[in-house]
């Protein structure tokens, strides 16, 4: 543990408690999002009705009832879920995929990555001891060559971790050739497939595509999802559909990490799916956010030089952008800073911690409409 | 991860599903114990009035006003925490646990450990690559001979590992003497103590002793403590005071696990502690285990001929029995089953877990007070 380092973006988030800095830079989901009255209404409910077992120690697999709902919404919704997985439930995405790597990997092995890739991921491999390998994304997911070249030279490569849709940080969603690519690809090289859906529900634009875990007829994909940006991220509930062979060593490291997930709201979720109507507040959702981005790229078009390259997502909650060659990240995010807006510069996604980068991410989800278009307009005062 | 099995205890919990097995095996608090009426109506509040912020991401560390109240509780009325300590909110005494053992040791390090002990902490260490030593227990805590000698010979001992409260499972309570004397010891060979506390405010007889945390002048000290015995165990709240530099590296371990604990749940603790009476609510709760208690050990002297040596607990929640020479715990154990008792064999809390055992781990927390006599009765009559 000695060189692990706090996250930085958790750093960042921590600055953002004063409120006149424009928040750009946090991986939030929008307030609006949470379904409070229908969780305040459920809660109370549980209290009444069941507030023994919503208190009391429970098992590390998770609600039973959590459990059914989640493996069958994956089956029918998303044709995940083949005759020898099974699905567990887990203290949010972050934890599926600490375990998954604590599972997986011994000390010294390696986990190939997209690069750039979400930073807890990447810092979750590290603190298990595992190398983090990464291979350049282009605009429709990994790049192929390297992966493969990547796979013959590593050969204590054991999992191959993605998030094929609405990457984090990038916003890029790969390919449905891509998907079946990389899925023959490790097989091929007989290595076990991370796939990481947390922002899979919230595209609005584009059509669905299916996940890499939904072709997996030879059990070798670990599939993490989460509810933390579909109905609240501060409950800390996500989950793994996975082979059973891994998912019971999953169990038993979770057991030693945190006996099961906060049993209460385990079954708000499993209430919530049961009474309410999660598709129909999963869209609303989607309309939240297709007016913020919109609203985002807009301003970019108005606001911002055409030297800057940003993605245009179709889902998910980031934007990615890329400076001119002229100006250095650091001194674009310090001048940010210095005008209140904060920004995750891109080093911080490196799978190479020492390697330099150009650009960096933002986000549409938690600022106001007023802060989106202002924060835009920063970006373009400062590059011009 | 290979080697790992789960939890002996895990896998007997879930068996008890079964409403006709009387439930000695648990380690749960009883259901009596949690304040449902005022987390109702508290969580109420929070919902009508922060509700954005109990379903938002939040800090790793905790949430800022629990931590407050946590450490100035502990410094009050436990004299706990020094100039360079520092607090933070955990996913229950389990995830500090092993927190401390990820950032204290590296693969092939050992951690020193009461004999038998906690076995979700010794699984905790074998998760983390770390041995678990074992230090037989006397009536008043560990042997102090041994445990020098150990110290001596172990290069690679991290970690003291010691519940010095109403040890689980074998219900002991360490000596002030011994406590002073095991901080010495840690203090002359240079190893850090883990002081897992979860039974501490569970005294329902004889004088509270000080913990070995409020006498750490050194900064050799790491305390866990939890909420799951005094307010909720589902719910997953624990708390670690410790060297604010350990702590620091404990975060960042924390961060990659799950990102922070569920945030609703620390509003909620942190709203009973500012707006109910916590003393007074353990006050009750020591009152209904020294009556369970009183009735488990009556029962034994009744039904349970004097060749089964017990413990007689001041406090906690479990009671310690050792068979007589001639009854195998193996088959008292399957005996027991067959009457629809579960009880947890002692090979359980073994730190070399191929060692056998001649006790067994018994709770008169869950049973009702028909169930704990009844159970006695069992036991009497297997025996006999």
């Amino acid at each position: 543990m000695v060189d692990m380092k706090p996250s930085a973006i958790r750093e960042i988030f921590k600055s953002l408690t004063d409120p006149s800095i424009i928040a750009f830079a946090a991986g939030n989901p929008a307030p609006e999002s949470f379904p409070k009255e229908d969780f305040a209404a459920l809660s109370a409910d549980i209290f009444a009705n069941n507030a023994v077992a919503a208190l009391q120690y429970s098992i590390t697999e998770g609600y039973p009832a959590l459990r059914e709902q989640v493996a069958s919404r994956l089956k029918n919704k998303f044709g995940i879920g083949g005759a020898n997985d099974a699905t567990i439930i887990v203290s949010g995405g972050q934890q599926g995929l600490e375990l998954a790597c604590k599972v997986m990997c011994n000390e010294g092995d390696a986990v190939i990555c997209e690069n750039p890739s979400f930073i807890g991921a990447l810092n979750a491999y590290r603190s298990n001891g595992a190398r983090t390998i990464g291979v350049p994304l282009c605009g429709d997911g990994i790049d192929l060559d390297i992966l493969e070249d990547t796979l013959k030279r590593e050969k204590r490569a054991k999992l191959l971790y993605v998030i094929p849709s609405f990457q984090n940080p990038a916003g890029l969603t790969m390919s449905l050739e891509k998907r079946r690519a990389v899925y023959a690809l490790a097989l091929k090289y007989n290595i076990m497939i991370l796939e990481d859906n947390p922002y899979g529900e919230l595209r609005f634009a584009g059509e669905d595509i299916p996940t890499i875990k939904s072709m997996d007829t030879e059990g070798i994909v670990i599939y993490c999802g989460s509810f933390s940006k579909i109905l609240s991220a501060g409950m800390r509930i996500g989950f793994v559909c996975a082979p059973n062979a891994v998912l019971q060593k999953m169990v038993v490291a979770k057991q030693v990490e945190d006996v099961h997930t906060n049993i209460f709201f385990q079954m708000l979720c499993s209430k919530f799916i049961a009474e309410r109507d999660l598709d129909a507040h999963i869209d609303n959702i989607r309309e939240l956010y297709r007016t913020k981005c919109a609203l985002m790229l807009d301003s970019f078009e108005k606001y911002v030089p055409e030297s800057v390259k940003y993605t245009r997502p179709e889902g998910g909650l980031f934007v990615w952008c890329t400076l001119p060659g002229n100006i250095a990240l650091d001194d674009f995010v310090k001048a940010a800073m210095a005008k209140k807006l904060a920004v995750v510069p891109g080093t911080a996604f490196n799978c190479d911690t020492s390697a330099p980068s150009d650009s960096f991410r933002i986000t549409y989800s938690t600022p106001s409409p007023e802060q989106i278009v202002r924060g835009v307009q920063i970006i373009g005062e400062i590059v011009k």
